[in-house]
């Protein structure tokens, strides 16, 4: 593609309406919002509160097979399908979860979508946005900053310093912050601890923010988080640390989703956590409600392929906030396809038909488990310029034979009018009322067999291993009314297995649990599988190198 | 005081205007701000450019005794003022440094000013504000994340590990991250550094933007940082790691000018570092450049006692930017000058004009200093509600022994109406044109030399101590062309002296240099003084503990 057709030149050159514009189509006056420039908008409290009466449209989920290098588009999918929904006439709300700042610096590559089919404006969104994850960042080392600071002044209430759980986070991509000692130096620096920091968007802050039905909710979650533990193993909460108050107060922004736009001037919610990987990964449930009320149709997406994100979606969001689903789209390419059947990055220019064929297993696997949640499905094909129509017709014959449509869309190259068949399909799938969303697991199912039910359903690996500390750990959260959260899985995003190389659709792997954490104020318990991070690194050339103002005062290496 | 006439209370019963009629007022257009909410804007870059051949106004510090538990109101007087000169029929615009987060979750207390001199809306001032800290945070820890980085994937700069002196912060009081070690845990995780967190406001990133001219001068400054060194003692930049694009890129909003309100409607500028006790501590060199070219005079402050605040304001800001104050204005209380004539804050509501009249010598050394510059002073008396005229009267005649007069001021009580005396008294000072500033050190004296200047000098110390490895470190940056920079000292912000018991004017002791520090990008050599903390810790009873928003859903114990 020539710099003119580049996602950047596309962005700089969208035709921005004023954002107060975009709020009117959806019944907002100029109060209703809280501006943060003139193309992006907070949508006030009472606003949404008046919502509450109204009737809600339907919920519509874009996922993917799992990413490979080759691209798949699936944000970029999820805003072309918005604005393809709005260009046949309906009444269409996008809402996508925001972009951390840490990644943004590492591997090239925006969170706004690309082509004709962004979100903008990309360069604000991919920084500070909103400042909702330094919002974040803040309200949960807050707390960090007040545990160490009750163990200095005397620890009236008898935290075992060993058995502190709280780290701390930044939205940075740094190894050397993994694992670390805090307070050296003396007895004015407090007592020495082994700690570490996670990733802003690995926090339970975050989760939390994204959960949470409104301000008293959130409150109430914040307060419940689980930050050490006494010597008798009893737990110290955020609330015994009084920090709950202060914490809520930092994030009174935070919780107001973020309105902003598409290249076609459509609406866009943009709010919440991303990284399906180490965190749920969804859109915030405040957003999506609010969306419901203000649209006939929502899209939203989850993150990376439907193994993470679609089943966190199900079994964590829809589960805990009542919501149902009415159709997903299951985005591919030609490429991933190809990649998944064995084809080298290198080689991708050339046709191959045949591992188009064997890599649809991976698109096939991740069809099969979205309809085993109750949830109909279309396939989305993400056109490619150098696709050709012999494999474009093996994705399509191989979705027919699943018993699925899969649907031709060049929304990256065409906006709107090229994903309009995608949409007509998907209102009928969605008006069809063939959904009958259910998770795949029930509350009351112990903690350690709700693993294995995600690892054998949607991962089929053939066995769950972990250390008895990690059963133990898992049968003590139980014994404390912990037992019916559900779990939150922390795996690669490149393979259905905890191998990354492992494409297409493996099965019969063994998943080992290194480690699990309580959530109690997210209300899940997250099981971090095979060697996942959840703080990542910076690679030998970072994106930051590259990035810089140009003379016009444009971004330049952000994309 | 009630609770209706709380400060909290005021400020929320403030009749704030839409930001854009307060812009207005300047003459700018909907389009040359950028509005963060209804009540904060930032000023556009094109709107700054276009400001460079307008005259400037007359610039007017106002600075303090050091400060007590008693209260000096400082911050109130900066307010108060600037509405007075308004009130009387001047353009006047105010120019004040953000707040800092972490102080707000500490010692109870906001930055915004107080009673009927405030302002608005000071609930956001005082937490994340327009996101200018944040977007601090997240340079500084880039170019930490990047140096770590660098060492990992092969060290091709041949960074010495043991000498990187570029730290991490964070905008919160967290003393179990003054002394870390990091990188622990393995290979995968880099190379073990002993390092450490200061407190955003101390970031070198912030200095910068406080005295950057423009984008282009960030970016240098920004490129010029030093964070290491080899074996061979040569400097390695953020320049040569690559980081400099980027961080301009994080903080090309930031350094864009603050707009806010006061109480009574009129324009201020809130931008930049406080915390003159680590920093340099003044609001940024754009804003006030702005600022004296949009009006006839601008009131700014220094923060703390004028010993830290107006030294560094003069010797580094004004030296720097080129800025010739008019006229100076020291803020003393009755309450203030009896602590510093020996009374216990349990003992201030008692009539003690012998303690006044002894206290005094600390307001008439902060005096003395700030005329050595070669700007006229006068001393405004913020009033309490128990202070007795015989102990006012003594503060006037001490100030007229001077040389010097001291004018009563009812501004927290009246708003302007109380302090139109002091605006004339003002208006006629800065207009006489008896102003004459030049820093009280040559560029080209020795580093060492200009430290002692300053004790000697400002402090009125006997003698400045040092190991010899700070003398010879000194020594390296002088051989290496840093020798004509300025010093910004770190001291304790209650006494001359570095031991925070000893108010009054002592004289005669010794102040030790414990650290040096050089900020090759902001332009100046750190020199640390005493007890002094680049990272504050938390009291037993953190004000962050009663923190939280009422039912109303406004914020109760932020002051």
């Amino acid at each position: 593609m020539s710099d003119l057709n580049s996602d950047i030149a596309i962005a700089r050159a969208a035709k921005k309406k004023p954002i107060k514009d975009i709020a009117a189509r959806l019944g907002l006056a100029e109060d209703d919002i809280i501006p943060y420039g003139h193309d992006k908008a907070k949508i006030s409290a009472p606003f949404l509160s008046a919502l509450a009466g109204r009737p809600d449209g339907k919920l519509i989920l874009v996922t993917a097979v799992n990413p490979t290098p080759a691209g798949e588009g699936k944000t970029t999918t999820t805003v072309g399908l918005g604005d393809g929904l709005n260009a046949i006439g309906k009444n269409a709300l996008i809402c996508i979860r925001e972009a951390s700042l840490g990644p943004c610096f590492g591997v090239k590559g925006g969170a706004a979508g690309g082509g004709y089919a962004q979100i903008v404006p990309m360069e604000d969104m991919n920084l500070h946005f909103t400042g909702d994850f330094h919002a974040i960042t803040t309200a949960h080392n807050l707390l960090a900053a007040m545990i160490d600071n009750h163990l200095y002044w005397g620890n009236e209430l008898q935290i075992d310093s060993r058995r502190i759980t709280w780290r701390r986070v930044l939205d940075m991509n740094d190894r050397a912050l993994r694992h670390v000692t805090t307070a050296l130096g003396g007895v004015a620096n407090g007592f020495p601890c082994e700690t570490g920091f996670d990733i802003t968007v690995a926090s339970e802050v975050m989760a939390v923010l994204c959960l949470a039905e409104n301000l008293a909710d959130l409150e109430k979650r914040l307060g419940d988080i689980i930050v050490a533990y006494r010597r008798d193993k009893t737990p110290i909460t955020a609330r015994d640390l009084k920090a709950d108050g202060a914490m809520t107060v930092l994030l009174k922004d935070a919780i107001k989703p973020n309105l902003v736009q598409t290249l076609e001037n459509n609406p866009a919610f943009v709010h919440g956590g991303p990284f399906a990987n180490i965190a749920h990964g969804c859109n915030s449930v405040v957003a999506t409600r609010a969306a419901l009320k203000l649209a006939d149709y929502v899209v939203t997406e989850a993150g990376f392929g439907a193994d993470l994100g679609a089943e966190k979606f199900f079994n964590i969001k829809c589960r805990k906030a009542g919501l149902k689903p009415a159709a997903a789209v299951v985005v591919a390419t030609v490429r991933a396809m190809k990649m998944n059947g064995g084809v080298a990055k290198s080689d991708l220019g050339a046709e191959n038909v045949e591992a188009v064929q064997a890599g649809c297993a991976n698109l096939g696997r991740h069809v099969e488990n979205v309809k085993s949640f109750g949830v109909p499905v279309i396939v989305a094909i993400n056109h490619f310029v150098n696709d050709t129509e012999a494999e474009i017709q093996a994705v399509k014959d191989y979705a027919a034979g699943l018993g699925t449509e899969a649907i031709l869309c060049r929304h990256w190259a065409e906006g709107s009018s090229g994903i309009t068949d995608l949409a007509e399909k998907v209102v009928a799938l969605a008006d069809g009322g063939t959904a009958d969303f259910k998770p795949i697991y029930p509350d009351q199912m112990r903690l350690f067999e709700k693993i294995e039910t995600v690892v054998r359903k949607i991962y089929r690996g053939a066995a769950v291993t972990a250390d008895q500390a990690v059963l133990d750990q898992l049968a003590a959260w139980e014994d404390a009314g912990y037992g019916d959260l559900p779990v939150c899985m922390a795996k690669t995003q490149y393979s259905f297995s905890t191998d990354p190389t492992l494409r297409g659709a493996p099965d019969g792997h063994i998943v080992h649990v290194r480690e699990v954490r309580l959530s109690a104020g997210a209300g899940f318990v997250v099981a971090i599988c095979g060697q996942i991070m959840t703080m990542p690194g910076l690679p030998s050339q970072p994106a930051a190198e590259a990035i810089y103002l140009n003379g016009q005062g444009e971004i330049e290496g952000l994309f």
